[in-house]
């Protein structure tokens, strides 16, 4: 027996096991989410990890289909992946039922995700993501909501407003100034947005020569570039050939979303880019304004044509997608974690094998009134081993049943953290524990 | 664009999209179970949906592993899977930590679980599982929670006494009885013991004539077969052989299963084979005792050496899986499915575009004290229109704010079922919906 090889305990790499503790903190964020976007009326759905590997031939980016997916031929032959985004699936889910679903559709999922990185800060191969989007609505009403829907999650893990900011822009007023302002060919237009996205990672000097080659007049334009990428909403009316109604929505956003006392989080920024291909109007990053964390923590933004592979219908739809990872890294940079105890389970410890069935009979009285219990099963342990290991547990009240109590119809309750203890009589056992909880 | 071929929108085959209503009826059954094991003390973990092949190799029956696993290599060449029981994952994690683990070890989980079936009636290649376990009790008491817990999960759904059995044995009850009983050699007892298994889906004529074959003396031995079928543990001491502690542990247990109530769901049943090789101690399965659906529900039972293949610590475990599928099933041949509405949530339609701040403003005020509300965000459908639509969403409860209503600080609710109407002063807002909901 001793000689066999054993297996590895490790998990699979860049992935995380649950313990316990982990889970409770994980549930913990899960519940924020959720309680935070039911508050808005959004209805969670949620659909198989595995599907077709067309779905993301067709819809997911090159760099994840070619190097990051999980695909491999099934059973029958048939070409699967485990999901590296929720989007293709909702996509897929929305056309199937597009007729049928009253609008406008306001939907959430925590989805498990997959994709084959390599493992990094704040970068796993398996993470959950919050995924939220509202469609059928084409105003900016739906931005409305969804920034405010983004802004109020953090607030409800007691994010400051100054803790991060809401970078907000509109793919439209990219496309016109490229086309209109620059008058760049098509085929420029992606390649300058690109540049625009990667300019803070890179030095000036490489920014500049770079974006010479792409422009038209070299000198005037990366003069245009540099004022396009300072201005804010109100100043964008100086650039030629940017869209006025664009700019007019624009324009409403910002003081609807200001009147919600949203003012110090939200920020318009040209420069923020998104997935060009992907985005078709208001796009928006949210960033953690911590500086030891100075990173987009999520993002999101419109897409008129999400559910085009699966039919003629059109459908636009806003929506973004918060990861676990991301939004743990941001608590942490704030010191927004709680300590996550488990106090409202009660331990009963035994003392005698023949008082067993009398602490089980409280152990059941307590948990038809809705209170968990831990209770001992076997009398092998001194009742000083048996609080060491309650407190182990993390328990904080214990119920203590002697022979004498028994006798009397009472019980100790014990109070680990207060280092106290009283006698209550089992008549008022409910109402005592209850009272530990409020 | 509409000549472009089209995607197909269906799922993967054998699995299910979870739509909101779909979602609601799920994490209902998730909710309920979730309470039932908590208020026992059990605690939640999750892992990673993917493991490495060789775990399963080693842990996971030869069915699963060679035509059921959904096993491949990844971009790193790693052979993984994507994990068809929990178990092994299970064992993995507790012998990762298993020393700084304190005992009992009360853990569950609802993972997400994949094989490739033939999909059929409650057969689906992807599925729910509850899995709760106990580790490190060594007695029968962990038993007697485990089953007691098995039947409080049906109670929290309602489930009537009399809507199951469990069946209870012990895997050296029968070990016993093929041994020193009928004295036979060990490569024929497993062969026995899964004729025994099968009898009941067999003809009377294929059983006798297929262990008469391996029976040492067949006439005489078939009686003893017979006679021990029809056995319960009071009269097990007539067979020669089978192991006395075992009994009386037996008794014990049922004693005091009975003294919790349980009297009318439980029975021995020394027919109850599972898994053979697996399990070493107390098994029991769970049967719907509805004629339409009496199959079984689900089961579980005690491993001595679950961490064994990890480490040469000694465990000893009990527990059991209870799918969503099957659970779905029970809930519909006994009729305890209820109508899962979506009444807490209050809908705010939008009668004129000015009056937008203002619902905005009371939408937020309810989301503020977790009223949940779904407000229209454009003035473009008549009012007969948003009530159709929120009808169709669910909604029972709506808050109409006219002109008049906006400028006397009024308000008007509308019950959609029982088609009232009644107007209130928005300082008693709150009062008056959270009194709709208790």
């Amino acid at each position: 027996m001793s000689k066999e090889k054993k297996l590895p305990t490790e998990n699979y790499k860049g992935t995380r096991d649950f313990y316990p503790d982990d889970m409770r903190f994980r549930e913990w964020m899960f519940r924020i989410m959720k309680k935070t976007v039911k508050l808005f009326g959004y209805e969670e759905y949620d659909a198989p990890l595995i599907e077709s590997f067309d779905l993301y031939k067709a819809k997911t980016g090159e760099e994840i289909v070619g190097r990051q997916l999980y695909d491999f031929i099934d059973k029958g032959k048939r070409h699967v992946a485990v999901r590296p985004e929720m989007t293709p699936t909702l996509a897929r889910m929305v056309a199937s039922k597009n007729r049928d679903l009253p609008k406008p559709i306001r939907w959430f999922s925590i989805p498990n995700l997959w994709r084959y990185e390599a493992p990094g800060h704040g970068r796993l191969r398996e993470h959950w993501q919050l995924n939220v989007d509202i469609f059928g609505i084409n105003s900016y009403r739906a931005e409305l909501e969804i920034i405010q829907l983004a802004c109020e999650i953090l607030f409800a893990f007691k994010a400051p407003k100054n803790s991060f900011k809401v970078k907000i822009s509109h793919r439209k007023i990219l496309t016109g100034f490229l086309k209109n302002t620059l008058k760049l060919d098509e085929a420029y237009e992606q390649a300058v947005a690109k540049l625009l996205d990667k300019k803070n990672k890179i030095s000036k000097e490489e920014f500049e020569k770079d974006i010479s080659v792409l422009l038209k007049n070299p000198a005037e334009d990366l003069k245009l570039v540099y004022s396009y990428l300072e201005s804010n909403f109100e100043t964008l009316d100086n650039f030629s050939g940017i869209d006025s109604e664009v700019i007019s929505e624009t324009k409403k956003l910002f003081s609807e979303l200001k009147s919600l006392g949203l003012d110090e989080c939200i920020e318009f920024d040209p420069s923020i880019i998104r997935g060009f291909d992907y985005y078709t109007g208001f796009i928006f990053e949210v960033f953690d304004t911590n500086p030891e964390n100075k990173r987009s923590l999520y993002g999101g933004g419109r897409y008129d044509n999400l559910i085009g592979l699966f039919s003629n219908e059109e459908l636009s739809g806003i929506g973004f997608g918060l990861g676990d990872v991301t939004l743990e890294n941001f608590l942490k940079s704030h010191n927004l974690i709680p300590e996550i105890k488990k106090h409202n389970t009660i331990f009963i410890p035994l003392l005698d094998e023949k008082l067993f069935p009398n602490t089980l009979e409280v152990a059941n009285i307590l948990r038809k009134n809705n209170i968990s219990v831990d209770l001992t099963l076997e009398d092998k342990q001194k009742l000083g081993k048996q609080i060491s290991i309650a407190e182990k547990k993390g328990y904080r009240y214990l119920l203590v049943l002697g022979e004498e109590e028994a006798s009397s119809k009472k019980i100790k309750l014990k109070d680990l953290i207060k280092r106290e203890e009283k006698e209550i009589n089992l008549e008022n056992l409910i109402k005592e524990v209850e009272s530990l909880f409020v």
